[in-house]
């Protein structure tokens, strides 16, 4: 469609900058927000300007949210004596959805990532130091993905909250449940065997 | 991220609407948006609303554009006695991009779905009919999909335009460029054959 008209180019190029868009999906995308109901590119536009006016990062935590404190952070059943340390807001999402953690987060804002240029100073660490010398917190768990560079952020927290007495956690590592074993890396199994548990 | 704030969870209902982007993938582009640089969200924003204001339908063939007539229709060293029959705006961009088609368009918006409730009176049938009734016109291409409700839709405009004297041709069929036999179907083979040509 580009051969017609800037707005809608515009629109193109715009919609192949999200992640996951390609130019082919952005066209459909235009095509489906142009032919039909245009509504929903009215709303969709409302609400991509909400969200940048109204959504910051949580003082506490910096998890993304509407108010100065997340839900989470304001929400008093919540043990703030355990705070779950995760790369990005998204990894809230997840372990929320999983509907078994009981305590708060910390949003480090991404990974330890040289190569990229992300070194300690990007990250929310003093914030999270911070946190910790005001007492009241018993465990941090470091859920930082399992990989080479989230095990190096996890080792550089670790360094970080070194001496301040707080107990310090890892997620556990072995075979995820549901998965069949043929489809599973050496890497994988070899995390499994290190960690196995008397059954 | 659906736990912090009504402006996050619109979005993601809005991004959701939209066609190939289920909830993983709305969550991804959200987390972008949010996460760095606010701008784009501005822009995306932007682009938007300037579509929905600015796009409409030509008056001439309704292929979507900015001002009266698409640049197509408007061009004059297009061949305004050729043509192309479409379903959608999508696929003028399709053929535009083939570089091989000079003549100009007509977009059906849509095909024959009985089963969807789309029957005749949705398509710009009549319209089609007034450009040829105009005079200047040799050749009608029907260009809508290879399919069942593409040859339906092709068999309703030949109808239409049958008294007008008009040519009407269909796109050819056969074995797709640069395909493999082997994936192909029964039912591509036996059109090639059937449309074989000599060598």
């Amino acid at each position: 469609m580009s051969e017609n008209g800037n707005a809608i180019s515009t629109l193109l190029e715009e919609l192949g900058k999200l992640p996951g868009i390609g130019p082919k999906t952005a066209e459909r995308i235009a095509h489906f927000l142009l032919v039909g109901d245009r509504t929903v590119a009215s709303t969709l536009a409302d609400s991509l300007r909400a969200v940048v006016e109204r959504v910051h990062p949580c003082r506490e935590c910096h998890h993304l949210c509407e108010g100065e404190r997340c839900e989470i952070c304001s929400d008093r059943r919540r043990d703030a004596g355990m705070i779950c340390v995760v790369e990005t807001t998204r990894d809230v999402g997840l372990f929320e959805r999983s509907g078994n953690y009981r305590g708060v987060y910390h949003v480090l804002g991404g990974r330890l990532a040289p190569l990229d240029n992300i070194g300690p100073e990007k990250l929310t660490l003093t914030d999270l130091l911070q946190r910790v010398w005001k007492g009241g917190v018993r465990e941090v768990i470091l859920a930082t993905s399992p990989t080479l560079e989230g095990d190096g952020t996890a080792l550089l927290v670790s360094t970080f909250l070194a001496g301040t007495g707080v107990q310090i956690t890892r997620l556990a590592r072995g075979v995820p449940s549901g998965a069949s074993l043929e489809l599973i890396n050496f890497q994988i199994l070899s995390d499994a065997l290190d960690a196995r548990k008397a059954y």
